[in-house]
């Protein structure tokens, strides 16, 4: 028999990235960082008492809170540790959205969302970008009228890679009545002379819920850490009654906290991707793959109409080199391109060359 | 303003037992495994390439779930890897209980039980255990006039200790039209002489979810990872519908496999725990501290009305000694304790004796 809920029926689950076993594979489809994590996270690990494992780990991670908090400026009130950034996504509904409210999602986006939409039993209003990927005019008139209670909003886009500045963030929080989960996964690959920061909206808008995860910025998505940011009383409620008793485990945290206490070396990784990925537009581009600036760590890459994305895909793939490929509107003529090391790039590059030359 | 969902306004999140941080104090509140876990679990963290952490990990755990399917006979496909127990008992409720639908507990159990039914929006039917903790007579019955889409049993019982068996469970599942969660989390220190195994009732029942965790028998619990066991057709919804994509991480899943791989070392433990359990009910009795017998790593003493329980909690703690007080029906005069090293549970019995002598 079937005890699977009848509202789940018709729902395909979320379908991630392709993770091949195979070591020699180039591997550009899933948005890692190519470089390793920090030393002081190997450091960490190495130093780490398994005995103390026996027992269970503190329940708010109160340790990487504090850490968070004083990496941002924040007060740990503000900061809530998750078990990767999934799970606050998660969280977000289970929180602030009654089943058959409306939730809304930009068109396209992340298509987690929507999944997770249909979980908790939420209704999903989704709003097309415009042409070049930016955002309508009359955002939040429509989501109030569609009495929407949550927008989720990624920022860089994915993946386009278009950032949108905190002044339209702060406008949109301002006019919007309901709950914005800004999903910044890739904020650590912004340009940094934009200075783009959104943290400090925290303190003008209790609807903002910013996500964050050491998966990008950190290279650590093995290690499924992410945290949430916003008002004291928008994390509360998360905190204290929705999310799992012991969320994070003793291990993870302790090396989430070297992570963060290691932030200089992120950010130095960060600053090789963004070099890397300057050299992987002006190459795709010369390929006649024609791209939008990106602020993220991938690059989203017309593909001409001959051979066409979705043959592009399968011949990159025959050649182990893995890219992302949609099959859905807008994006079935684009390939989605982490920016890998510069040999990775090079490597593509050439071989884009010879299929496509 | 308050953007929590209105539902969740009076609930009060589970809190889960103290976890003090001063190392001194003897810790028989949270039912942790005394001893450390097994020589392979530090080997494989001392082994482990941080470096990997920068890719996603293995969605499915399947190394895990190969591992555990070889240690209890069956197939990888009746097994799902989760960051503890609790998330299977999160997962079972979103993937079997509609909003607005209705679980049944027995009373008293574990409180979590509440607390996630009201996060899913369900109705929850309170089934009272007979005075000697045994099971009422017409609970299938009960449970399908009520139409019941799941109960949450735990076995052996907690705060009990009692043990069900396999022929009780078996005619249980043969009645009850919905799904049972069999929580095992304390199987692992069941007399061994019992031969007690509910997970060959899977191949009968397909409305049979088996919870095990790493965290008590494989002392464990800082690790979060657990998992569930049942028919293929009960596992695979949660596997591919509502489970977050990645939501065991790398580092845990390797452990998770070392731990397993000892399976050994942790019953040789469990052996331990036992003997530990038959001097710690012994020196009880001899105290004036009533107990059934304990199937479990904790025993629930009835505490005489002088000193009463909550006082006698307040005076161990007093002492450095942190046992479990529950302030409700049936249980405000009785202690939990749990079973530690001989050296921890001789202090406890010498303060015992101080205190009540």
């Amino acid at each position: 028999m079937n005890f699977e809920r009848p509202s789940l029926a018709a729902l395909s689950g979320y379908v991630p990235g392709e993770q091949p076993a195979d070591a020699r594979v180039i591997k550009l489809n899933t948005n890692e960082n190519p470089y390793p994590p920090s030393d002081a996270v190997a450091e960490c690990l190495r130093s780490f008492d398994v005995d103390s494992l026996r027992r269970y780990p503190p329940p708010l991670a109160n340790e990487f809170r504090n850490q968070a908090a004083s990496l941002h400026g924040i007060k740990a009130e503000n900061i809530i540790a998750t078990n990767g950034g999934d799970e606050l996504l998660r969280l977000a509904f289970t929180t602030f959205v009654e089943p058959g409210e409306t939730i809304a999602v930009m068109e396209p986006s992340y298509s987690l969302y929507p999944v997770l939409a249909k979980i908790q039993g939420c209704k999903v209003l989704s709003v097309p970008l415009l042409e070049d990927w930016s955002m309508p005019g009359d955002l939040a008139q429509s989501l109030n009228h569609n009495r929407v209670k949550m927008l989720l909003l990624v920022n860089p886009h994915a993946p386009t890679g278009v950032l949108l500045d905190t002044d339209y963030l702060g406008k949109l929080l301002q006019e919007f009545s309901g709950v914005i989960l800004l999903d910044e996964a890739y904020v650590d690959f912004v340009d940094t002379d934009l200075h783009y920061n959104a943290i400090p909206l925290i303190n003008s808008y209790d609807n903002l819920l910013i996500l964050r995860t050491l998966s990008k910025g950190y290279s650590l998505a093995g290690l499924r850490f992410g945290y949430g940011i916003g008002a004291a009383s928008i994390i509360s409620p998360i905190l204290g009654k929705t999310r799992d008793s012991y969320n994070t485990d003793a291990l993870s945290q302790k090396l989430a906290v070297a992570a963060l206490s290691a932030a200089d070396a992120a950010r130095a990784n960060a600053d090789k991707v963004r070099r890397t990925r300057s050299r992987l537009v002006e190459g795709l581009n010369l390929l006649g793959l024609q791209t939008r600036p990106s602020q993220s760590n991938f690059v989203l890459a017309q593909v001409p109409a001959k051979p066409g994305a979705a043959r592009l895909y399968e011949q990159l793939k025959a050649r182990q080199i893995l890219v992302r490929y949609f099959d859905q509107e807008r994006l079935c003529d684009k390939l989605r391109i982490s920016v890998g090391t510069d040999a990775e790039t090079d490597s593509l590059l050439e071989s884009l060359r010879e299929l496509l030359g």
